[in-house]
């Protein structure tokens, strides 16, 4: 795309009213904008890269036999009171609503409820099970503070997937799967070196729950790293644990902040018992089904790239969820850069094209404000050095390539 | 996919409390399934019919220019005080709702306001324009009824697209690229033939703006069909026009029942003014932008194909919104069919294979419940004819394909 055409413009300053990094970075950038505290609005920019987290994600949990779908925000009290999470003494990240007949209605904060009310006219026998169901769709959580730009929203998408099991063992079976998910998901989004599998509590049924923890100052969360096991725990049960791995019991455990990234959780018969979801098994005894669930927020993991992985010019984006992989910018030679963008485009390259009438400075400024994988500069001084100057963004030099070969440099 | 795998299950009935046959047929086939009144989560079946539809309308929409987005549906009082749409005794479709600290928020119900808002950050000259910027997301209207099934949502996804011009001789000229790219979206999504371009009320500013309407007896609209120019008026405006045509004075015009599934609107200033968008022209003079807007609800569309596209024994899906390509059964030849499956697959054409075991009379009816384009047959009589059996679901005749050529059959 040309980004003469593109409707955002880098800020000069960041904005002021913005405590986090990752906020004032992709706000300065053109990737968000604010609408209130914990509510943004995700631009071409932004919204390329946010598509792509969420294509990871899909592909990753398409290939352990996710089914998607996509389920609606407006909440029937009535299921929730069922769980007892609707009186807001209890549950308290409610938004609620009304119908103009005055009936009261919730936001959807999570669906457990509604999915397994849902899958009641679907699984009767022990034939319909097991099954793995999706979506992504956006959450609204009242939260009272909202400070941390991308990590902590009122409203935001979540892909959320519940696994339904005959029993524990079928279960434990696809928690592994789903385990191991989440570690390809991170690693894709070139989040893997920072993030730790983490044990959490597991609540009244299960021993641990696991969180994915990825390591920044930015984050609300302290966890305890055993580097041996390449796991944590979390402070809920470190002292449970006597600060001792929990895998090898090794006691030089390191403290470090963290954000939660992820979560799988074995909810067994946590809400299919309260809400009726029950099957018949082999021998034609009513059985309830038994559940796991498990979450990750594409804009959090997005914000937490951008915390972590950045310097003080700007963002330094992964490749594989970066909005363009080349940053083409012209200082005063749109001709031949425009050959160049076009050859790239023909051959399936995606490139932000810098035609813009601006000076080479506010150029490179803005390029690694932006955080392109690759730079590619076509300059006076790069057509005499025998062709254009491709520098990467977590790189300090840059090289010559000649013209003819850019196309197979920059294909994957 | 194979179908023994798709968590859904078609109904024997329809459901008795849906007074619509879209809702109705997109339940029992199991589409959709419904949470409330005017508000329904969409299931792998549905939800892949609605992704193509979508695709559609992007495919189109970014062909003239447009730049998606994704913006946020928790909505700031103030921005709609500025231009008189908070207040529930003028625009009486809200959905309110309130932060911990009473604050009062909005849900929102279209996005001209905090679109045209976030401009004023981006427009400032006449170089920045035109601009044309969209997204899919969904809007909450609280609707007092609600018994259309997908026609009249309350919740629902909305491809919403707004564009700035400097003058409104540019505003005219997208709003014609704009109009064409609508013609195409109803044409691709199978329902060209039953969709017209139709005069409605202008407002304040503009003789008319245009609706697409399509042509259903479950529709809400009443319109006046001209067939000489394939165009319609509608209610609001046919005694203004003394019932002829707006385009060639035809007097004798067709009254039908439609529904809009589509508008586009010229708002000129309407929206930047009082909210302050402007920019400097050549000379250095500070202009209004000159805005205008075009709605599809993917949703409705799909309700209205629904309609318009079914026999007594279930839908017919257009091939290029069906949720699969071809519907493979398999009458007791599960290994044979496997195989055809594979080939079907590997050669990129979406398959549903119906490898559950049920009788002939089941999966034929599911089959024209669900009403993929292609029926493929494999069974012992198949088999002796040489192959296997290819209906069309809008055809009554089947033929017997070589197996080795159903993949060349199938293909696009």
């Amino acid at each position: 795309m040309k980004q003469s055409e593109l409707f955002t413009k880098t800020l000069r300053e960041a904005p002021a009213d913005e405590q986090s990094y990752n906020a004032r970075a992709l706000i300065q950038g053109g990737f968000i904008n604010k609408e209130m505290a914990g509510v943004y609005d995700f631009l071409p920019l932004g919204l390329r890269v946010l598509n792509k987290i969420i294509a990871i994600i899909r592909e990753e949990i398409n290939g352990i036999g996710g089914q998607e779908t996509f389920l609606a925000s407006l909440q029937n009290p009535e299921l929730w009171k069922k769980t007892n999470r609707w009186d807001d003494a209890v549950y308290d990240v409610w938004f609620k609503t009304k119908l103009k007949n005055d009936t009261e209605l919730g936001l959807a904060t999570t669906h457990e409820e509604p999915l397994t009310n849902l899958l009641r006219r679907h699984i009767s026998s022990y034939k319909d099970l097991p099954k793995s169901i999706y979506h992504f769709q956006t959450k609204f959580r009242n939260e009272t503070r909202a400070k941390s730009g991308l990590m902590r929203l009122r409203e935001f998408i979540m892909k959320d997937a519940y696994s339904f099991h005959a029993d524990e063992e079928d279960l434990n079976d696809y928690y592994e799967k789903m385990k191991a998910a989440y570690t390809n998901i991170f690693k894709r989004a070139g989040l893997g070196h920072l993030t730790y599998l983490t044990f959490a509590s597991g609540g009244t049924f299960s021993k641990y729950s696991h969180e994915f923890q990825a390591l920044t100052s930015a984050g609300e969360d302290i966890i305890y790293i055993c580097e041996k096991c390449r796991v944590a725990l979390n402070r809920e049960i470190i002292e449970d644990v006597q600060h001792k791995c929990t895998e090898c019991g090794n006691d030089k455990l390191k403290e470090e902040k963290a954000v939660e990234v992820g979560n799988i959780f074995k909810l067994k018969t946590k809400y299919s018992r309260p809400l009726g979801l029950v099957f018949m098994d082999e021998e034609g005894v009513s059985k309830d089904v038994v559940m796991g669930c498990y979450g990750i927020g594409p804009q959090r993991l997005m914000g937490t790239v951008v915390e972590t992985l950045h310097d003080e010019k700007g963002i330094i984006w992964p490749e594989a969820i970066a909005p363009f992989r080349a940053h083409l910018l012209s200082l005063n030679k749109n001709d031949e850069a425009k050959k160049i963008y076009d050859d790239l485009s023909a051959a399936g390259v995606e490139v932000l094209f810098d035609d813009r009438e601006l000076t080479a400075g506010e150029k490179f400024a803005d390029a690694d404000l932006i955080g392109i994988p690759y730079r590619i500069v076509v300059s006076e001084k790069s057509i005499k050095a025998g062709g254009v100057e491709v520098k990467k963004r977590n790189e300090k030099e840059a090289k010559i390539v000649e013209t003819k070969d850019i196309v197979a440099v920059l294909k994957q």
